[in-house]
């Protein structure tokens, strides 16, 4: 059957299978269920909670349509007291979280759900689904604008990401980390990025002669001239963008900049640099692309090549270097009573948990990860933001959380703001804490 | 604004702008742009195509409603003529294409789309999304089939799949890939796999005891239990699973399998194997899970562990190992004269393509890329599927998909089959397309 591609069908089979378990036993107490990372991979030194914002929104419109009732039960594998549940779901629980754009480690948890067992649990696939892939590309971005301070970074990703809606938050997420646009046009209307384009080598194939190719591309849209010169040859093209411009004055038009996709960038860079001085188009700038990421935007400018923009594209909408994070969402408590996993190498801390970040100098010390209630110096990172199903508080403004992550990139350690792998950062697991993880290993019995 | 996942407006902003370089100029004639892989990733010795239905789909209901033209509008950075143009579009082209489950190599067209400059450019950034991703996992995922032969496979990488769109597709390109299922709810409502589930971590955390949580759960599933053993010592959970079987027969429910989900797959499953046996559970089987691909797939079974099927997940779905295609969409002839780019390292073969592929003792030996028209030995592989705008053919069954690329596995020589980097396959180019590409470097002056 047609299923939206947000269908609340969009989770795992178990979690129904589960909840028709929870149901069977009237298992419907508060959870706990906490969202973290385990371990930070080793290509990143911090990480950037991002996607909230899609998460509420999820959690807020969660409900079946009547077709998805009618296809679960065409299935035969589910009983009436489930379909009729989902019939009647809506998420009554509250949401505790980190605000988006703020810097996480590893352990600490990004978001708490409590509700209800049964809908706590159904939640979990598409919840993770979210906050992973958002997050995963805010921390790879934001190497970039590390990298890069001062540049204009675009994304430009959009064609490889993974699908339509990897895309669409590849942007956002870009976005967050404060690059300065995107080129895709629906993140534009759907957010209000900012939107970049040039042109493509078709532009420049379609047309008998690049000459020309510039010059209608220059003549349609005089706004904005950025022209791609590494069709055939880019050297040759930039002296023609030297003479193209000459021509164009007479009609007001000033070519904005030159885009650079292939090749040596550092060398084409170079001497497109000295064509267009010598030419007297010192104000068009060069803006490149192609296989770029945190390193090589790094190597590019360490080297000193002339380069003012930069597209980055497939290794930063597939964070290539790491396309996933070791993150789960876990139960943590149920009917007040404290719960962890112990699976080898996989164990978690139980118990509603808050998470205190000490500055000290300006800079991030340390964290302190302990229960709830349990105040330690510092500032407390999580905050309740929905509850019996309604946000607390109208969504935050993109560009309030790109100052928020702005402003910590400020408060971050030198060896953290690196792209070598430094040692971790740490965070302190509070005696509360450790104590609370002995009382839910009692609990468990055979 | 609210914009949809799969708008139109999910493009580069640079289609736009050309669109309106070329509406300027009157540069409508028709277009030849094919999609094709630049160069296998050393991590894959052939590629699978996916992705086709939905391309066409995309093809076919291409068109931009008018609260996206008045975003457009709204933008301020779009002629009049452009909006105009767009308010009418219709995708009115023929697309030629290897059908869906076909093995491909480096530079052998996949799709190839012949339509008026405009339209053909248009669609560039959503073919390649929606292609790309899906011969990505398809290619991924055929690794573990051939790693595993006979084995239970399922998809459980929807957590951690990019997105929405991304989770979907994977079900789908793993399915054609020959998986045996996914766990994901909605990749079975779309497109009718299979999908499977079991229980979490959280369903046995849940209950104070975990013979308690596999009881009810067998209860509330008796027709498929299969019982997750690793939450807290996976040996102890293996006898838990033996008495409770004793138990359950009297009710009738009988265990069908236990999923082990962290530690050393290998020992757990060669220990929980033998107490199952002894314990008279020689029909329970046992499934695992937990950061597995192909290459632990072939490990755990090359040293023997007696595993029956195996939950795939993050590293199938992002493909973490190589997590993107060097894809390209290219312009190859427009108004009937070939074209291609030279920039550095990416030159591309103009002209309309046709892959010509020739079998010897049952097995692929080389494949002839050359011009359409010019007949080779062996079969031709892209074939015209849409024409005026409209499907030839209605939608190939995924049933007809599977068992294409089962047979063309049974076709592909030794080492290609192996997960080790083997020697490339043959992609000949025929001297017509060699004349050709020199004819089209010709046709550009300055």
């Amino acid at each position: 059957m047609p299923v939206s591609l947000t269908s609340p069908l969009l989770t795992d089979l178990y979690q129904l299978t589960m909840i028709q378990g929870y149901l069977a036993r009237d298992m419907q107490a508060p959870a706990v269920f906490e969202f973290f990372v385990r371990k930070l991979p080793r290509e990143r030194n911090f990480l950037v909670a991002a996607g909230l914002e899609q998460a509420l929104e999820y959690l807020e419109g969660l409900s079946f349509s009547e077709e998805e009732i009618d296809w679960l039960r065409g299935t035969g594998r589910f009983r009436p007291d489930l379909l009729r549940w989902l019939e009647k779901l809506r998420f009554t629980g509250s949401v505790w979280a980190v605000p988006e754009g703020t810097v996480v480690f590893q352990d600490e948890p990004i978001l708490r759900v409590v509700a209800p067992l049964p809908q706590a649990q159904l939640v979990e696939s598409r919840l993770i689904n979210l906050l992973h892939f958002q997050s995963l590309i805010a921390s790879k971005a934001v190497r970039c604008v590390l990298a890069a301070p001062g540049k204009l970074l675009v994304d430009f990703g959009m064609r490889r990401a993974h699908g339509a809606e990897a895309a669409l938050y590849a942007a956002r997420a870009a976005w967050i980390a404060g690059f300065s646009g995107t080129a895709t046009v629906s993140a534009g209307a759907r957010f209000g990025i900012p939107v970049f384009g040039t042109m493509a080598h078709s532009f420049v194939q379609a047309h008998d002669s690049e000459t020309e190719a510039f010059r209608d591309f220059a003549r349609a849209q005089p706004d904005n001239v950025v022209l791609l010169i590494d069709t055939y040859d880019t050297e040759r093209a930039a002296h023609k963008v030297v003479r193209l411009q000459r021509e164009l004055a007479a009609e007001g038009i000033r070519i904005r900049g030159v885009r650079i996709d292939s090749g040596d960038l550092e060398r084409h860079a170079g001497n497109v640099r000295r064509i267009l001085d010598e030419g007297g188009c010192g104000h068009v700038t060069i803006f490149s692309s192609g296989s770029l990421d945190e390193h090589r935007l790094a190597a590019l400018l360490g080297a000193g090549a002339p380069i003012d923009g930069f597209g980055v594209g497939t290794l930063l909408d597939t964070s290539a270097d790491r396309p996933y994070l070791d993150c789960a969402y876990k139960l943590e408590e149920y009917a007040g009573v404290p719960r962890r996993k112990r699976s080898e190498g996989k164990a978690t801390w139980p118990g509603r948990k808050q998470v205190w970040r000490q500055v000290r100098d300006g800079l991030f010390h340390h964290d302190v990860l302990t229960v709830q209630g349990d105040p330690q110096p510092g500032r407390a990172l999580l905050r309740e933001v929905m509850r019996n199903g309604r946000r607390l508080e109208a969504p935050e403004s993109l560009e309030v959380i790109r100052v928020r992550l702005r402003e910590q990139l400020r408060m971050l350690p030198e060896p953290l703001r690196g792209l070598a792998p430094a040692p971790p950062y740490e965070v302190r697991v509070s005696p509360a804490l450790q104590a609370l993880a002995e009382e839910a290993d009692r609990h468990v019995r055979d």
